[in-house]
């Protein structure tokens, strides 16, 4: 499937030395489609019109050209769909009821609010049901590390802060707001966080650059009584668990007894060998540039040292190659191209391959095909995309429903085994194990799961009524 | 005009003992009017009942106990209106276009978001153009002064700042975000939202205590590059000048001859005394607990030294009721029963008295009335309400329609000028010197006023194509 995009372009056409067909003829034998026409000015000479045209990414330009060098065609503006749809901005602040007199006024504003004001003051609780921190939550990036775009700064990464906003309402009914801080530094993003956190229900961090997203996700789950969550570790290591159950049922293997190799020991691949440990996991084995993380070893990294400790029973050594043998499932998050067929024929029968490098898989999903039995990558251009979309919108209802004030392991766990139940026994198969995001089953089914691990560990503060 | 209140209460009646008319007879006999009812369950032997009662607040205790002494019923549960409105807070955060399919998915989130957050990294001024900085602010607070009600927190001054956002986007189409800080320290403040800064394209600091507010203030101007307006200060400010120009037009005066005196200089007394001064008033008396400021004394703080060196151009020295003698226009932003009779009756002919202290004026505006020739106070329940209301809509809309740098004097003294404008000559008198809140033309003659301000002082960035 190519990637396709549509722009908006505006032309002027001079009437006397081209028609309208031939102009349509040209972006057509270029390989787009107009779908679109407006006529915006019209003279007896010219006329300008916008014309809506879908085409290929790679045919843009010369879709482009082709209309330029027709004669008396002047292309005066050319707009991409994707940036239309960000003019102002992607969401918008809302009054929940109109304020249309001077009663209304005197109920939201002075003077009736300074009754509810008081309250609040006299029992901070109440601040969960008389302000927005019920339903409300705080994306919160430093713009270091967006998308696969690296250290663009807290400007460059608004859109993709408003676009996960946008879906956190339109999957979940979550309320959540663009936080981009202006600074790299650590000991400021948790104080920042800290001081601002009385108006949110929640704090989901993303695209925050490892290592400090550790420290980060760590101080602030301290210091708040509200959930935090850094859904670029948690959100994709539960995707990929609930993947990964439904895999592993498709070879009728289990979690317990399969070697696991995850390559790429960042915060992704952090959080998903915890996640995988959490879930049951035993024969899992982390590996990042100096081979097979193992307990004989010390690293400069604390996070490497606890997984060295609780990974790797056998105590395997060396590189990707020497301990790929014999897995039953390799998890990459790392980078493109380091898996080879090499290292996939050395696996036990019935491999399963999850390779999530973006914006290019550890191995060409075509290339493996054949010898893996199944295949994920993250990518919506194959089957079985391990897409974070899946998870951070229930997680987050359901952390909210229950007044949480933690997202702890268990519910991560729940959470997994609620995607993974999406699919149907008798639907599951090799290019079906993990349900498209805009299956809406996945919200609910996630949200009921954290729910009960919440008020089961302990760290709800609300038992929703469906669970009294 | 008593206060009115509303509230919801919920009854079990027992159908052997009462009726329902005796329960409406209770109600009508201590004031209340039962406007709605909703039954909620209903068996042989009981009802349980939401009756919606209008009442006089101050009759709603007395009311409650009447209907729970009937035999047979039983108040479950009572809800005031003003409360409902608030469960679950206020406003919510909508995306602008639904998220229907993948395709929607790829325009705005990954992959297509990737190119608009590479064209903002490339160019930064983009970030008004592709995110929601091109209309949202920030209604920052601390929760030091809110309202009449003091230090009461950052929770607890979420109700007003989430009031103050309704009323940014049903009066103005601003988007506007509470941010409630959990800190007083000045220094932290100032850091706090120059960090959270990169999301928005202007900054309402409200409800912050004084002196930490002047700082504070002129820090984040002199830092960010975007608009920061203390609406406690310059709201006000704006809104006495827009009711003090009218008001000098009934009685034939001039501000520029007007002999003014300005009781309390706190944050918004300060900001009275320099609009005026911009505006062009020169006899301008500030007094405060040690009388009049004045040249030959100093001050330990900056504020007052500004004013002595910049009013009281005679040096007048001495209490309220030395300076007032004379004084064509007295206003107050002090405390409650200040302004005597005895002083009122010694200002020059037709005087004009702002008595603008909260809860309770300056002097009692019934005792007041036949002594003054305009009056106006902060009270809905008396004409001529000075109501910040009237200001901050229409101020952030014309400076983020032209993407101003600053709001400065003259963008504010415009904006007085809007406002006194809406009231046309042939509707103006004593009891009309200022326009409701719910006039409508009241935001788009600021924001015109606003606009051609910026552009004439060359803090615009932008010129909207109506000003080309």
């Amino acid at each position: 499937m190519a990637l396709g995009t549509s722009m908006i372009i505006r032309l002027q056409m001079d009437k006397k030395q081209v028609t309208f067909g031939e102009v349509a003829g040209a972006i057509g034998d270029g390989g787009g489609d107009v779908v679109a026409i407006d006529v915006i000015h019209a003279s007896p000479e010219h006329t300008i019109r916008d014309l809506t045209v879908n085409l290929p990414e790679k045919m843009r330009d010369a879709v482009l050209q082709a209309v330029e060098a027709l004669p008396g065609v002047k292309v005066v503006n050319v707009s991409d769909r994707t940036f239309l749809a960000h003019l102002g901005g992607k969401i918008e602040i809302m009054a929940k009821s109109p304020v249309k007199n001077r009663e209304d006024l005197s109920h939201v504003y002075t003077p009736g609010v300074a009754k509810v004001c008081m309250a609040i003051h006299e029992d901070p609780q109440k601040a969960f049901t008389l302000t927005i921190k019920r339903n409300t939550i705080a994306v919160v990036s430093d713009g270091t590390a967006v998308l696969g775009l690296g250290d663009i700064g807290p400007r460059a990464a608004m859109p993709v802060m408003e676009g996960k906003a946008m879906l956190f309402k339109q999957f979940a009914g979550v309320d959540a707001f663009p936080i981009c801080l202006d600074t790299k530094d650590t000991e400021e993003i948790i104080r920042t966080v800290k001081l601002i956190a009385p108006a949110f229900g929640g704090i989901n961090l993303e695209d925050i650059g490892s290592p400090r997203c550790f420290e980060i996700e760590r101080r602030l789950t301290e210091e708040l009584d509200i959930p935090v969550f850094h859904d670029d570790q948690h959100g994709t290591a539960v995707v990929v668990l609930a993947g990964l159950l439904n895999a592993l049922s498709i070879v009728g293997k289990k979690l317990e007894d399969a070697k696991i190799v995850v390559l790429g020991i960042g915060a992704a691949g952090s959080a998903c060998v915890k996640m995988l440990l959490s879930a049951g996991a035993r024969n899992l084995i982390a590996v990042d540039r100096c081979g097979a993380l193992h307990k004989a070893e010390k690293y400069d990294n604390e996070t490497w040292d606890w997984i060295a400790d609780n990974c790797n029973p056998n105590g395997e050594t060396g590189q990707l190659e020497h301990v790929i043998a014999g897995a039953d499932v390799f998890i990459g998050v790392s980078r493109p191209n380091l898996l080879t067929l090499d290292h996939i024929k050395s696996m036990a029968p019935d491999p399963i391959v999850f390779a999530m490098a973006n914006p290019d898989p550890e191995i060409d999903p075509e290339l493996a095909e054949e010898h893996v039995r199944v295949m994920a990558t993250g990518r919506s251009d194959f089957p079985n995309q391990i897409n974070n979309v899946l998870c951070f919108p229930g997680m987050f209802r359901g952390a909210l429903d229950c007044r949480a004030s933690v997202i702890n392991e268990e519910m991560k766990v729940a959470a997994a085994q609620a995607i993974a139940s999406v699919v149907e026994d008798d639907e599951l198969n090799e290019q079906y194990i993990i349900p498209s995001v805009f299956n809406d089953k996945v919200v609910d089914r996630i949200r009921d799961a954290v729910v009960k691990a919440a008020l089961r560990t302990g760290v709800a503060r609300r038992t929703p009524p469906e669970f009294r």
